[in-house]
């Protein structure tokens, strides 16, 4: 890294990032580990898991600094912190991709990664604006999973459209008249699947896109929270 | 109601709770308002708002107090209180249950109260220990389903089982090896899903009730958290 490192509180213009606990120690460096710097240890850390990180963190530099901690951390439980440099990422031609449209909320957009990981849909595309994917609350939410998905952001949905022409849209909005419940997938197609803002939904015009779907639900309730709906699509297209 | 109602932070053993917000006054009124006893509005309050309430309330006493707030909200945008006695429920037979097996976490608990009305399963037993239906918490997080849900707590998995002995039961458990993605469900068959604590899922001896099911998913991560893994679950059942 050029810059000189300054230990501050997280911002998006910042070139680095944080990792946050033991947890989120282990799997950067196990998937990501050519962009960490340094790891601080707290004082109070347990002989055990210095014992650990050292065993798979080859020649990465550690520092005991109580600061760091304090500067960056909330929690009293939180006594790794690593530093690494962000990292630039790629789609794969996956015969899925999760396409999210201005999220906002880094614990939703973080449980999301998490869920995607768990159908191994592996590609998101973000479409801005949209919270940041290095923020340190979505990699704690993500609970690592950041570290093994390839997530890339678009200035426009076009842009990304642009970009995968092949891929077959499946906006998922309240206003779609086609019910995931009766769905007939074709497995041979490749597929995004669109979900918008946690708050607004996708506009409109995305009813123009592909085969718009809604997950059918009560009116008794406004609509599925997000992580619930992207969780869902997940689950169907990839069964 | 016979004793007297003294305004203090929320605790199980009270025989009444509090709805905080706006949205979860409208929820209660239009539901179960047999169960009000005040409103407390605070000095702030919109106009609009109190129309919109005196509308439906019928007789219920209106109280404007501030202090009321400083005591039960930590949130500044919370301007109506509605008070009201706990009720019992009792489950209907309807041919979905939802079992919840030592839910701790209020959060979580609301939510899955919220994805359960969004799927119309709308009986919910609960095995104890649990988190309190009642407490403010699950209250909000569910958004006023928990006011259109049967919600009955059982102090031992056998005494729902004793009950509702015509209900063939799903324990959703990592330990099962029937998928539910390969799934064949019978429509005619009264289905009881059952759901284990968010933090430990259900124990090993479940694998002896019913058809055990699991959500398939990649190995990098080692579990769907709680409210996804309902929400599929209520999907694929109500399809």
């Amino acid at each position: 890294m050029k810059e000189k490192i300054k230990i501050v509180r997280y911002k998006k213009d910042l070139s680095y990032s944080y990792a946050l606990g033991a947890t989120l120690a282990f799997e950067i460096l196990k998937n990501k580990s050519e962009y960490v710097e340094k790891i601080y240890l707290h004082p109070n850390v347990s002989q055990s898991i210095v014992d650990e990180l050292k065993k798979i963190s080859g020649n990465i530099e550690f520092e005991i600094n109580n600061k760091v901690f304090n500067i960056l951390s909330d929690k009293e439980n939180c006594f790794v912190i690593v530093l690494f440099r962000k990292f630039e990422s790629k789609l794969g031609n996956d015969n899925i991709h999760l396409v999210l449209v201005n999220p906002s909320n880094a614990g939703n957009f973080g449980t999301i990664i998490r869920s995607a990981l768990g159908f191994n849909v592996k590609n998101i595309a973000v479409i801005a604006p949209a919270v940041d994917k290095f923020d340190p609350k979505v990699i704690r939410a993500s609970m690592g999973a950041i570290f093994k998905i390839n997530i890339v952001y678009y200035q426009s949905f076009e842009d990304y459209c642009n970009e995968y022409y092949d891929y077959k849209c499946y906006p998922f909005m309240l206003q779609a008249k086609y019910t995931l419940q009766n769905m007939n997938i074709d497995k041979n197609q490749k597929k995004a699947l669109v979900f918008g803002n946690e708050a607004t939904g996708l506009p409109d015009y995305f009813l123009n896109y592909g085969q718009p779907v809604i997950i059918k639900h009560s009116k008794e309730i406004d609509s599925l929270n997000i992580q619930t709906a992207v969780s869902i699509g997940l689950y169907e297209f990839t069964k």
